[in-house]
């Protein structure tokens, strides 16, 4: 691909993002998606196949950035659910995007083998440190991650938007994730 | 209302729940909520007004039967997330709504007086049970109580459907939202 081409994609991946995002598969217009791109319909289907296909690249692209984001470090679940709880709160498209794919698709987007592949090392890093007695391993390694991430994404999508109550109680709501975290997996 | 125009109506609520719950507020049609209650379109709108307020009554009515349903016993919060998780299983329905609701409207029905006050009546059972230190308070109750309902419907949304892993990992998954609701309330 030119530097040109994977300029376009680039844009097009972004577009579709906050597309699928705010009107999930069903409601999205490939036409916005490419208008807001700056680019053209047919150029969307050669690089992308169909919608659904395009819907499955925007997920995987946003789990590489979360995955680089949001580095996992096992020895602070804590630590690392607030910076998933603050990505969401500044990115809500994440949440919104795996809800939809679990709405819409039945999770299609999520049973990816690469998306699959970076839940893997994660649940692996969990489990050595468990192994390690660095992390009580009382909850076993990928019921421990899945509860980590759903309870700090949803913590962030129950929050309420710039209508309700502001950041003050966006502190308190990540004091309260984060204590919660503490709490379950027994860092002090 | 008469016996039938109640039964009529109890008929279209249940059908615009399965209709909503499937395909959300945009998506789903009112002709087929109609048909599948077997009552007319033009008597759907006379009970109900338009579409938007039907979801309104539909989660209105969903939130009653989870109150009636699951009662909440602040001194055994794990076996609440646990009879949670089981109707969200056997329900998904419930799930999808709250999550139709946020995603499409904001949560316009969340934000209902009644669905409000079922919520507060809950926070004060906790609160009650925390001022008589029958429950720990680390996690004050709103916060406790909001914890404890999304985690449990959010473990039931991600397990695997029937072509799935099977009511083996049902179980083993009940077990493990039990126990780390156990840890999080400090109860032995």
């Amino acid at each position: 691909m030119t530097r040109d081409a994977m300029e376009t994609r680039r844009r097009l991946l972004r577009a579709a993002r906050n597309e699928f995002a705010e009107y999930g598969l069903a409601g999205a217009r490939v036409d916005r998606i490419a208008a807001a791109a700056q680019a053209s319909k047919p150029l969307l289907y050669t690089y992308f196949g169909n919608k659904d296909q395009l819907f499955d690249a925007v997920y995987n692209n946003l789990i590489a950035d979360i995955v680089s984001d949001v580095p996992l470090d096992p020895t602070d679940l804590p630590g690392y659910a607030g910076t998933l709880f603050d990505q969401s709160i500044a990115h809500p498209e994440s949440v919104r995007l795996t809800l939809w794919d679990r709405l819409e698709r039945g999770g299609q987007g999520a049973r990816q083998p690469s998306v699959q592949e970076a839940n893997r090392a994660k649940v692996a890093a969990i489990q050595r440190a468990q192994d390690d007695q660095r992390l009580s391993d009382r909850i076993p390694a990928a019921d421990l991650l899945l509860l980590v991430t759903t309870t700090a994404a949803m913590w962030a999508f129950a929050q309420p938007g710039p209508d309700g109550t502001g950041s003050e109680d966006t502190d308190h709501a990540r004091a309260t994730l984060m204590k919660a975290i503490r709490i379950l997996t027994g860092t002090p």
